[in-house]
C-alpha cells in the first residue's frame, strides 16, 4: 500500500465541537441508547503543554467520547481562551471540527506536512501520547488531527 | 445492547461538501496515497425521485468515494439547485456535511425521528438502494444520513 503523508488513511475519530457538552453528549447518549459517558477535561497548560499557533496556550476544553464502530466520535467545549477550537466554534459554529489518524514519529509527520504548506495549528500532551492538529482545511476542507500514542 | 432509535451506532461514512470535486478528490488522493476515485454522478429525478423539504427537486451532485478504514469519505459538489448539499455550502461553506449510518425499515426510521422532531430534509433512490437525510444537527450538530440497501 502507498502510505501516503500520514502513513495509514484509518479515520480514528471524528472531532464536534459544540457550545454544550452536557446538553450533546445527552442528545447523543438517547439517540443511539448508550450510556452517557464522563465528561473529561484536558490537562491544565503545565501538564499538556498546549501550544497554539506557535505561542504556549491556558486553553483547555471539556471532552467527551462516543465508541460508534471502529470510530470514536469527540464531543468537544472549548473554553474561551485561543485554542483551534474556539477558533473554529466562533468561525464557524458548532459541527464536525476534525478527523483523525494515529501516526508514528509526530515530528517527522509535522516536518513533512509544513513542507506542504500545512501548517501546524495546534499541539499537546495527553496521558499516554500527544496531538497535533494541522491546518489541511484549504486542501482537504477539513482539519487532520494527528495522534501519537506511547508504545 | 439498547440500539437507539437508528437500530445501531456506527458510522459508516462522513460526507463532505466541497465546490470544485476533482480539485479536492486529488488532494484527499495525493495526501492519503490512493489512487484518484472516479467522480460519479447522481440520478436524474424521474430515477432518483429526489425530494427536497417535501418538494420534487432536480438537484444532483457529483460524487466520489475513498475508503478509509471501516469508514467512507465522500466528497459531494452540488449543483445549483435546492438541496441540502447547496443549502449547507451556502450556508456553512465547504465541509463536513454529515455521518452515515445504516439502517433497515426506512419509512418507520423516518416516521420516528419526525416524531422527536427531527425532520426529514432530503431523500432519493440510488442503485440498489435509497437514502434520508434528517435534521438532527439542532441536537447532534451534524446531519444524519439514513442508508437502506436493498437485499
Amino acid at each position: 500500500m502507498n502510505s501516503g503523508l500520514l502513513g495509514n488513511h484509518f479515520i480514528t475519530q471524528i472531532g464536534i465541537v459544540v457550545n454544550d457538552i452536557e446538553k450533546t453528549s445527552q442528545a447523543y447518549a438517547d439517540f443511539f441508547g448508550v450510556n452517557k459517558p464522563d465528561t473529561i477535561i484536558t490537562d491544565t497548560v503545565d501538564i499538556a503543554q498546549t501550544e497554539y499557533r506557535g505561542n504556549s496556550s491556558v486553553a483547555r476544553a471539556k471532552l467527551a467520547f462516543f465508541n460508534m464502530g471502529s470510530l470514536q466520535l469527540e464531543l468537544i467545549e472549548p473554553d474561551l481562551h485561543p485554542s483551534t477550537w474556539r477558533e473554529y466554534l466562533d468561525e464557524h459554529g458548532e459541527g464536525p471540527h476534525h478527523i483523525a489518524f494515529v501516526v508514528e514519529g509526530m515530528k517527522e509527520k509535522i516536518t513533512l506536512l509544513e513542507g506542504k504548506q500545512m501548517q501546524l495549528l495546534q499541539k499537546g500532551e495527553y496521558t499516554g501520547g500527544r496531538y497535533a492538529y494541522m491546518d489541511t482545511f484549504k486542501e482537504l476542507k477539513v482539519i487532520v488531527e494527528l495522534l501519537e500514542n506511547d508504545k
